[in-house]
């Protein structure tokens, strides 16, 4: 089982956290640390939740919009708030991909529907909250996002274009929260004005997920978003009494003839 | 810098990846492997795409519908395929956290927006491909989602409940998928039986990922997802003429009464 003859680049690319750890194990030769510790300092992800230190929010706010730029908007909030973690924690969060949120632009491959920048610092989140929290706060991220004129004014110095134009998505979806922004602005979804509000609109969601990280270790976090009294009334019905659907998302806009003949 | 007496649960736990590189390189002296490649090793994340492996998509399916309830939709799915490939690749897939995918249950937070399903499947298909390709599989995990009568009869050896009853989502949404379940079913969203349909759909996504990437590597991959003319129609003037939103979701479901006076 001690491959003693691993090459360089088998180590390296690791073939199997077995086979790597033995190998540094073999070299060790089991003194200061035994095969099985280095193993696992080596290949296996710690328990969650993982260490959060307290990030700037305007830091995470452009770089996130930086990071729009390579390779979209959930690479982007997630990407902000771990590379910063990277740099203030370091290891675990140095072990975590991050080409793979490349699968959320533009709502998740082209569909529209959760907005990338809010998957996206959702997911970071979940990286440092407990679970029984995790719900909770994502969900403050997801209210805040519905109901804010975004992107905020606080890129001004850096982004491409000014921002003249906000829109409120009403909604936490990329197709809704897009389809409001060209409504308002009169600018196209295929612009670069557009790219470039989807880019500020990463860094405002990794900044506020951020805002309400830092609150929540602060233990100063408090739920603020509020489900609308127009709503509420349908899910008396069908979320509690009825119990037939399931969501936070405001009804009328999809729903405009609900019990209406 | 070289902490020699890092203790070993700070290497363990990692202080940040230069200590923890820099405490084996001490003990290597430089030998076998350098610092920077021990450090690499240990705690830098392999470039993407990573390795993948054919996986069996019905070992994928059963083990979705068991990870559900251990973590939910998202964790299920993303981390049916993430456990099969730590046990067939191993490293850098024992690096991946898994608890952090509890942010996407019940369509992220209690929102209803995308089916953690389908958003864990969608990030297990992004570690594997090619940036290029991301979108254009993960798209047409989305498409099948929409349109397939789920969840699928292959879970009755070992679910809580027989799939007596199938419902088509029409788009990858959490509420429209659990609305449409309850509905066709008469079942509640609050019951077993909803979670035991909704576990199912977990291994069911995943598995429908694995084989979109089985196809994939075997070069077998052909999209099969179409756009239904109806919605078509609304694109060639929203999406492409006129340029005044994104998606690929059916348009008529929340629209009923577009271009209607």
């Amino acid at each position: 089982m001690m491959e003693k003859n691993l090459t360089r680049r088998e180590f390296l690319v690791g073939t199997g956290s077995f086979a790597a750890g033995a190998a540094v194990g073999a070299v060790l030769g089991g003194g200061v640390f035994g095969l099985l510790d280095v193993q696992a300092a080596e290949t296996v992800a710690p328990p969650a939740p993982w260490k959060y230190v307290k990030l700037d929010p305007e830091v995470v706010r452009k770089k996130g919009w930086e990071m729009y730029w390579q390779g979209g908007c959930m690479k982007g909030a997630a990407g902000a708030i771990i590379t910063e973690l990277q740099e203030k924690v370091g290891f675990p969060y140095t072990m975590l991909p991050l080409e793979v949120f490349r699968y959320g632009s533009a709502g998740i491959g082209g569909w529209g529907t959760i907005c990338g920048a809010a998957n996206g610092a959702a997911y970071a989140m979940g990286l440092v909250l407990p679970n029984a929290d995790i719900s909770t706060l994502v969900s403050e991220l997801l209210g805040w996002y519905s109901e804010t004129a975004l992107p905020t004014s606080k890129h001004d110095a850096y982004a491409k274009y000014p921002t003249t134009v906000q829109s409120v998505a009403g909604n936490p979806l990329c197709h809704t929260s897009v389809s409001k922004w060209c409504d308002a602005s009169g600018l196209r979804e295929d612009s670069d004005e557009r790219k470039d509000r989807c880019a500020k609109i990463t860094g405002d969601s990794a900044a506020r997920a951020v805002e309400l990280l830092n609150a929540y270790f602060d233990k100063t976090f408090a739920p603020v978003y509020k489900i609308s009294a127009e709503t509420e009334s349908c899910r008396a019905c069908h979320v509690t009494r009825m119990s037939d659907t399931l969501t936070k998302m405001e009804c009328a806009p999809c729903h405009p003839n609900a019990h209406k003949k």
